[in-house]
């Protein structure tokens, strides 16, 4: 079911970003959806994706139907000297896909513009839809939810590369974003933080409907159930999604949660006994198939040790960057 | 600190009201907030919350400075026939409170009206304000919230008796409405399942700051950790208030959650042991002081062998409208 589907493929517009931090949004989506990006337009910037260089003429040849705002600098907003190019796109043929804090229609003259070429403005970092009440109904087909232990660890990263390898194997099996990045990846989702507290777990169900027996969904998770703000997101996506199958993601060197010193990170036990019982609530039959480790920047003996240190809980402990996910993909598929 | 304060006291308006059911705001206002009712006014209904009738000269007369809408007709939407009553409270030169799911001001004679006047309109379903990312920082003061094994079982109706009771015993306490009634019951507060669900642990911050080390807030509770749609506004509320006592509201006739036949409650050991782990996360020296069982309808000896049942926890057994609460609030006030 597409939620708030986007028109591919891509035109990834980089405007005059001053360094590649400020290109995440862009990097991931070349990452994970390059065949959906048929180049890259730069105004004022020597940061490059490796994409072919084009305009919006030229990319609307080439089949693009978006142009991607890929740069997201301090704050959120849209730079003025982004506004000609932005309309010079939507005159071409393009919708616009932003994932900035404001509203692209708060800008008048795109709103304007948009409307007199009859093109689509996302927002993906707002959840411009209503949704219903979850109904707490048990749906068809299987889904995998990722959770953590803190936020910004790997979960996006995580159900990216299991729903590839899965697709890999022949599983019939779709992403599902629940974060901006991830709906720009995947054309479709819900920013399942922006929406009203009472539709959260609503909109989860919504965001996984009914499917074949055998089709999973791999949720992209967000928060984290020990996160001091946004704990209510993290347990109403869950028990929205009734995940049958949980992986945990987890840093091995974080000890406190980012942002919040003063919040230690639970263990990995304590996270997997503090998740499953809240999962069984939608889904009985929940369980961890296995977890995920962020080992990026450790070396290959730290990295194996914080494994080796998870054995005795007896599940597939995996890196997807590393160690790859298969034996966490054969547990997956026994269920 | 004013949330969304509202001018007190109320002319409760009560329509054209088919049965008392309707109007359950406005007996809710009147039975914990009689002192700012100057009176009702009628249009066509046989209602009465035994108020002085009056219109709304009279009673801007008698010191009302808001018309209070106390009738909730099915599908929460204002009657076409109210129009004409509800611009004349405007002219009188009163402020109008609405609960409906509706907002006041998308009845464009009623947002002109205002505007003219200079009134306020007041939607306490709905959070017309933004709030910050939760800090998880320690606040001063103290706090008491209520949780529930369900929704809708006397978790507003215990915090008001709490709040009151210990106002009685001089303990300086102040009700904290999360819901539209103690919104309107209160005259501010926040409709916290209202909120975008990212801020709703920020919004419960905001709704019981810092205060004096021996004032009390008493936090009325939302939604229940076990039911299906409301388990994240619950723990985004349960975070954000950093409560240092609980107290759990059960009804012991209840089996399965209103609505949801297929989601059996927790028994009240098990609801404990739920919350907990979950409210030390913010205060690790949250603890329940209580239990309040909602045993209308049941007679005397069945309402006793309810309470005497829960003996075994060691936690005072109240029933706020049979039983009292001085136990709960003694043990309330060792903390």
């Amino acid at each position: 079911m597409a939620i708030a589907t986007i028109r591919k493929p891509y035109l990834v517009f980089l405007g005059n970003a001053a360094d590649i931090a400020e290109c995440k949004t862009g990097i991931g989506v070349k990452e994970w959806a390059e065949a959906d990006c048929v180049g890259q337009w730069r105004n004022a910037t020597h940061i490059t994706l490796g994409l072919p260089d084009m305009g919006p003429d030229e990319a609307f040849s080439a089949g693009a139907r978006s142009l991607l705002i890929g740069v997201s600098p301090v704050g959120g907003a849209i730079e003025q000297t982004w506004i000609p190019f932005l309309l010079t796109a939507l005159e071409a043929g393009l919708d616009l896909v932003s994932g900035l804090h404001v509203r692209l229609e708060d800008t008048a003259v795109i709103a304007e513009a948009a409307k007199q070429h009859g093109r689509r403005l996302h927002n993906v970092r707002h959840a411009d839809r209503s949704f219903e009440i979850a109904t707490g109904r048990k749906r068809s087909g299987k889904r995998v939810i990722m959770v953590g232990t803190d936020c910004a660890l790997g979960k996006k990263y995580t159900a990216l590369a299991i729903a590839r390898r899965l697709q890999e194997r022949s599983v019939d099996a779709t992403f599902r974003a629940t974060g901006q990045t991830g709906i720009m990846i995947a054309g479709d989702g819900i920013a399942i933080d922006a929406v009203v507290a009472d539709f959260v777990a609503g909109a989860a169900e919504a965001l996984s409907p009914d499917a074949s027996p055998h089709h999973w969904d791999v949720i992209e998770g967000q928060g984290a159930l020990w996160h001091p703000a946004y704990a209510g997101v993290t347990l109403g996506l869950l028990h929205g999604s009734q995940p049958d199958a949980l992986v945990l993601c987890h840093d091995p060197r974080r000890s406190v949660t980012n942002w919040y010193p003063d919040y230690p990170l639970p263990s990995v036990p304590d996270a997997i006994a503090g998740y499953l019982p809240l999962a069984r609530r939608t889904n009985p039959a929940a369980r961890f198939v296995g977890i995920s480790l962020n080992t990026h920047g450790m070396n290959e003996r730290d990295a194996s040790a914080a494994a080796h240190a998870l054995a005795p809980l007896g599940l597939p402990v995996c890196d997807p960057l590393r160690f790859g996910l298969d034996a966490l993909l054969d547990e997956l598929l026994t269920i």
